[in-house]
């Protein structure tokens, strides 16, 4: 029999990358394995193609970029040291399938392809990705945990690949995300993990993905679960984040022993497998091991060295987690496309102010430049208001009029417009007057 | 052994449909249903989905709209009479599946569901439907034609199902397709039937969808090719037709004893199939027969009856064809929303005289308003050009000069852009200007 398996200390780098840039990701994947190994990690789990960000959509469809990718994932892999990595990134091999490659010992040593793609709501993965069909199942070598491999929706579907890698003898199932923000999700997607981690009576260890890209926010929140469903660690929402957490593969094994309800699939799913060959209901180690890689010898964690757990970020309310998406989404979306600064225009009322107040938490107030456009129409009140808020976010304000344009407009359309009743058309002159005075700002000074 | 198959008058209802008009789409499935029944056909197949339009999109997630079609659908089989018809319809069985229900004698004797699901460019069918599994044929009754089942890309990928089908004794194929056009693709398509109907030794005959829908024209250009890859019948593109044309089943039999090459692929396909019990790759007749339905009496071929053929449309030059793509594409864009007419910008240059004329030839002078505004920068040739462009398609021509709005943006935002070099902004205050008045024409008058 093998040794018993040591505790494991695992390292969640819960970055932002940005769409295309290789480079730059890259740059910073290495940057956190180096902080995991530094911090002791003994392994570290990136997220779902950090690689070249998500989603790369159409960017999948160009063989050099897709080479490009995995010129830039065999140059991490030679650079990464003392600590295993995982990190997701598009195998590009006959077809394309959204991957997580295992690096250790300088190469990629072997790489794992997600089993289900979802295509629904923001998804589009079956556009562009072939699926996996092999659970999968890394073993990190005698006295040390056996790690099952699972890529986000993988584990929001129950059973296979993740109940496959328990069943086959991981004791920690560790998920690769990039799984994106509404309102309430975080605690959603936890709540599942928890569940998941319950029914595999495995230690799970989820890394999302942070950030805003283009229309998606991703939240961050990764979180480490343990076979009974206690949360040993979370990152924080909507920040970059390295959570470093102890989890003990020998308790996982011996709940398995006192909890003997799975004992009766895992024999019916063995029957079945035996009829059909169907890989993704094998429950053979040796069927799904994917690799057998060491942990470095300065990563072993000694059991009485280390209590079990990490840091525990809290969760926010709901209407501070609300404001952080739209900080980091619109943060994200200006400087990832390089803009200097954003023009908003204020009303007077109360979702533009809502606007403005997201715009200088995001940017702060000298990157941005607030604009009110009153009509013959406004009240004072409306202008009053407008400059208070302005002040109080410390933030430039413009008043424009649009007097003069609307009354033109008026002009050129007065013989065409005789004997009509104003209506939609006559203010729409006037908020598209508006749109037109934003967009001249920002083409000038944006 | 069983009677000779005779002579088969098949009819492709090749008709414009509108998303989500279940009720008119029904209508006109009925007509062209008795109209087929009326010129001796024993078959009509319509386009893919055609009884809720292509691509019916995020109303596939509504049960209403499921259930509703299935009753129309009911309705439909009920008052169809004397003849077979094969309607394109979402199926709802607990989940959604791109079928094609046959309804014979007053009822739904059966239904296929599409195998491949195409989700690239402009599909995105693995959002929507749950793929089918088997290949099918429908047994015309003794003495009479088996025809193969297909939807739109099950023929698109070469092999099964249409393969399978002639494999287990179709001498027919039928397919329903909602195909979009780009420039060339008519003939492109057309040349993939023919190598189809080749490989398979089989009478094809694909109906494809008319008409524009949102984004997407479908060009029609229904084709009938026998087993020898003659076209037998062709219907004319971007328009509506009933096209009917006699089939020779036996000429298919005749021609699979002298070209006996498929033999061996069959049986190979059998040797595996009975390893795995793989319903697509089966080629046994039973197990792929959907239904046995008998053709009415008074559709009938004798084959001395009837010469082999229909009518051929012929296939328009470049030119024509992409003209008639943009009247087909703008014509039911308009119609479809339900506008009454439309307002075209003249520069007096050459792209918008295209629009100009395109909108004409859709819509006729008088649902046509044109629009020249003029700047100080606009030359006296250009402004001739616009009149001479007006006046030779017979359209309202109004002139709405610039010069006010510009003059008063740029005095509201002299002071602003002082000591800044004229630009893009300055640029785009025109174009947006000429987009404002537009936009107000149409909301007034739209």
């Amino acid at each position: 029999m093998a040794a018993r398996a040591q505790p494991l200390r695992i390292a969640l780098a819960q970055i932002d990358v940005t769409v295309g840039d290789l480079e730059g990701n890259a740059r910073k994947i290495a940057e956190y394995a180096e902080r995991a190994a530094g911090e002791g990690a003994g392994i570290v789990v990136f997220p779902e193609l950090a690689l070249t960000g998500y989603p790369p959509e159409d960017l999948l469809l160009k063989t050099s970029f897709l080479e490009e990718t995995g010129q830039a994932l065999e140059a991490l892999a030679v650079s990464t040291k003392g600590i295993v990595a995982l990190v997701g990134f598009p195998e590009y091999d006959v077809d394309v399938y959204n991957a997580a490659a295992v690096l250790a010992d300088g190469a990629v040593a072997a790489v794992y392809r997600k089993i289900y793609l979802p295509n629904y709501g923001v998804f589009d993965e079956q556009r562009y990705f072939q699926p996996g069909d092999e659970p999968a199942i890394v073993d990190l070598g005698d006295g040390a945990a056996t790690v099952g491999v699972t890529i986000c929706e993988d584990i929001w579907e129950p059973g296979p690949p993740a109940t496959t890698a328990a069943a086959s003898g991981a004791q920690v199932i560790v998920n690769l995300s990039a799984s994106p923000y509404h309102a309430g999700k975080g605690i959603e997607r936890e709540r599942m993990v928890v569940q998941r981690a319950r029914d595999s009576l495995a230690t799970f260890a989820m890394c999302n993905l942070v950030g805003g890209q283009d229309e998606l926010v991703f939240d961050g929140h990764s979180v480490v679960v343990d076979q009974d469903g206690e949360v040993l660690g979370r990152a924080p929402q909507f920040e970059e984040a390295l959570l470093v957490c102890t989890v003990d593969p020998e308790a996982a094994e011996a709940r398995r022993l006192q909890d003997a309800r799975h004992r009766a699939a895992i024999r019916r799913t063995r029957e079945q497998s035996s009829g059909d060959g169907d890989a993704e209901a094998a429950v053979d180690r040796r069927a799904v091991t994917l690799a057998r890689v060491s942990l470095g010898k300065e990563s072993r964690v000694r059991s009485d060295e280390q209590p079990v757990g990490g840091r525990c970020a809290p969760v926010m309310g709901p209407e501070e987690e609300v404001h952080s998406a739209l900080v980091t989404g619109l943060r994200d979306y200006v400087d990832k496309n390089s803009f200097e600064r954003v023009v908003v225009a204020l009303s007077g009322g109360i979702d533009s102010a809502c606007v403005a107040l997201v715009a200088v938490d995001a940017l702060g107030p000298a990157r941005v430049a607030l604009v009110t456009m009153p009509s013959r129409y406004s009240s004072g009140a409306t202008r009053s208001d407008a400059a208070a808020i302005a002040r109080n976010l410390g933030a430039e304000l413009l008043e424009l009029s649009i007097e003069g344009p609307v009354e033109a407009f008026d002009g050129v359309l007065s013989e065409r417009f005789r004997d009509t009743d104003p209506g939609i058309a006559e203010e729409n002159i006037q908020a598209r007057t508006r749109g037109l005075l934003v967009m001249a700002l920002s083409n000038k000074f944006g």
